[in-house]
């Protein structure tokens, strides 16, 4: 006896990108669920402003189309919203009004998630009612169920990102081709359709600080934010650094990090979106294009990696979807008599029953080996007048790199110091900007083992 | 407001060192499980065969020790039994009458899996408790939680892993010290606890087989059976192939694929475990030593790797603790009554409602570029029988690669074949056998892109 599968009628707000790869990718699997999940998904009700200007090719038949999102989040034929409109606003006040409705919400808004996710999801809470997020952070990759439900039993020390396509697929250009500077490798990644016409959020590392405050509630349970992370994007970047990258058997990759720092007065998280210079052979360093990777740490299980397209609507819609199956479970009806939705019994939205406030790990507590790249007018006394700032903050250096180079007006030469803290190495760096002879400032990058 | 934590009481059957680990890793993480998922795990019974024989150290307060296996599954003050007997009895019986009992089982019992999956998941459907069964694939990866759950939503094409830690450790032994022929990379295996004293389950290919079934049900959602793996160990690997296997700039591993076949009939599954070789460069070239590997090939979204600790005591325990904690989330009690369990809204243990018949590809539909070994006596004529009987199977010849050997009695090299299918190889290779020169019998492996 093969039980009659169950109708979920859905509302779909943002019929962009993503929101038409779902579309898509529901018309394909809908047989397939019907007879693997048992469960029959249905557009109710698809929206957009100006829905008018939308392609309607993939539009299912029997879906109204709406330029009002409102009506659509609450409307009475809908028993799971799968919010794809972006941004803080109008998306907040609609996942809110699902939610107060009711309903289960889908949703890949990093931004949302990251600024007003503790109210979201108490308010889910409060209403019984799941909210999915999979597809906010690294695409197709199922990295916050897995910090959710399987690495649950254990205790997350770190992780470590690559979860910014535009940034990877730039970096790994730069790698292959020492001409490209890195406006000429933004051009590219713009022509490719992997960066955006206004690039700022991502190449400034916004995008994948927002991904590291979702990770980083799920992994280490405290209420961290968009604020509290250390960030710096990959804009300063020269072809001098890839030159120097090699040479370290290394490679550059931004990374998003948060590390647990164990404390006498309990765990600091340490937070920070930055450009790192990884070992060529680690998983990380083998993470090229516009590929995403995350890399966790548990006390008791060791490392885990997981790989795959971090972007793009297929694997985007892959993850909404793969909500919507879960939540799906756990709500529906099969008369469509919309009786709407019973409480979900899964684990909360962010894992833990509740986040813990924020206790943020300070300067002196991020540690690692740094590389320090300088391009200067050659003189006399540079390397000198560098080691004694270094020294008089107490920071060893570990080598110092000169590729042989003919513009002595311009010189490019790399200085990698043993483990320091930022707290030492800021106010060094501080006095070596001020020294007389650069051509570019100073630049300073954490090394990963 | 927090609420109470709900208690939750657990029966262990099995306490070897996965049961041990668990037992820790639970007493390490109880207190943060309480404050960040709402419960309160807790061991009524502890039981094992000769359990006066097992150290009790680690043995919480207030948990029962005893050899009575039966009684601990269904005893009326436990809400979750776990079970890691391992082997097909008395497991399989303990599984059910816990099952029977209404009480949602975890399990890392792979063999039992494999050969009772289905009728285990029938009654604990008709009883309305989940299985969980993450720990019997690939130790602390969540692999199968992601096949169920987030891949879901798109159609897997193809999954390879390398799933089993004792072959890898194995291979990469070798890989390491060419001077180490198979038996002493097993003996070294052996005294570093990476091999069990009769190791024949892991060499010949078992264990990974079993792996390959529970994945490939939960990936392809076909009836999958250890019978129907196409399965070959790596006993007999030589010095040779790794020296060979580094000219060609791959690396062996023992891999774990399947792979949907489209045909006129619906899709046909190809499922073998086999030493391949596979690129230096790829993910899978990459896992060393005693890690495991999957890698999942979607239709919309592409490939996807997850990586990890493949086994031992505590990656084991992590993945039966998820479970546990996400079966808990819905069971349990609070009052300690025995009100029993709820059922499970979450996917069934397999991830699909019901699975279909097994449609196995046959021979012809396996299709690969060929690598063959020889070990020939030396003598004029043996390269051209050898091509031949390929020409005669119609099977095109890609290289062939000598490296300078002095002794002409056992002289190894390589032919690399085109594309071919295992039904056209199979019998070229019988009548390459037949021929007289051969030193040890020739080997085939496939080669992957």
């Amino acid at each position: 006896m093969i039980p009659q599968p169950r109708v979920v009628r859905l509302a779909l707000l943002g019929y962009g990108t993503v929101g038409q790869a779902l579309v898509r990718l529901v018309a394909s699997q809908r047989e397939r669920l019907r007879d693997d999940a048992g469960l029959d998904l249905v557009f109710s009700v698809i929206a957009n402003r100006r829905i008018e200007a939308k392609p309607t090719r993939d539009v299912p038949a029997g879906a109204r189309l709406t330029d009002d999102l409102a009506a659509a989040a609450t409307a009475t034929d809908v028993d799971l919203v799968v919010e794809l409109v972006g941004g803080l606003e109008p998306a907040g006040t609609l996942v809110r009004a699902a939610l107060e409705a009711g309903k289960p919400v889908v949703t890949a808004n990093k931004l949302l998630l990251a600024e007003r996710g503790a109210e979201l999801a108490a308010l889910a809470a409060e209403k019984g009612v799941g909210i999915g997020l999979e597809a906010s952070v690294a695409g197709g990759i199922p990295i916050l169920r897995a910090l959710r439900e399987s690495f649950a039993s254990d205790r997350v020390l770190a992780l470590s990102g690559i979860v910014n396509g535009t940034c990877n697929y730039i970096l790994t250009r730069m790698d292959e081709d020492r001409t490209l500077d890195y406006g000429k490798a933004l051009a590219e990644a713009q022509a490719w359709g992997y960066a955006e016409a206004d690039p700022t959020a991502d190449v400034e590392g916004l995008d994948a600080a927002s991904k590291l405050v979702l990770l980083s509630r799920m992994a280490f349970g405290q209420e961290a934010t968009l604020a509290a992370v250390s960030r710096e994007g990959i804009t300063r970047l020269l072809p001098y650094d890839f030159l120097y990258a090699e040479k370290l058997d290394r490679r550059l990759r931004l990374l998003a990090t948060g590390r647990r720092i164990a404390t006498a007065n309990g765990d600091h998280l340490s937070l920070s979106v930055r450009t790192h210079l990884v070992p060529k052979s680690s998983f990380l360093g083998k993470i090229e294009g516009p590929l995403n990777a995350v890399q966790v740490t548990c006390e008791a299980a060791g490392d885990f990696v997981f790989t795959g397209k971090g972007a793009g609507g297929d694997a985007t819609a892959m993850s909404v979807l793969a909500d919507v199956i879960a939540l799906a479970r756990t709500s529906g009806t099969t008369s469509g008599d919309g009786s709407g939705s019973r409480g979900s019994a899964t684990a909360p939205p962010f894992g833990f029953a509740r986040l813990a406030p924020l206790a943020l790990a300070g300067p002196e507590e991020f540690r690692a080996p740094f590389y320090l790249r300088f391009v200067v007018d050659d003189a006399p006394g540079i390397l000198a007048a560098i080691s004694q700032a270094l020294a008089a903050h107490r920071i060893n250096i570990d080598a110092v790199f000169q590729i042989p180079w003919k513009e002595k007006k311009a010189l490019p030469f790399v200085i990698t110091l043993e483990e320091t803290t930022l707290a030492a190495l800021e106010p060094a760096l501080e006095a070596i900007r001020a020294l007389p002879f650069h051509v570019e400032p100073p630049l300073a990058l954490p090394m990963t083992s």
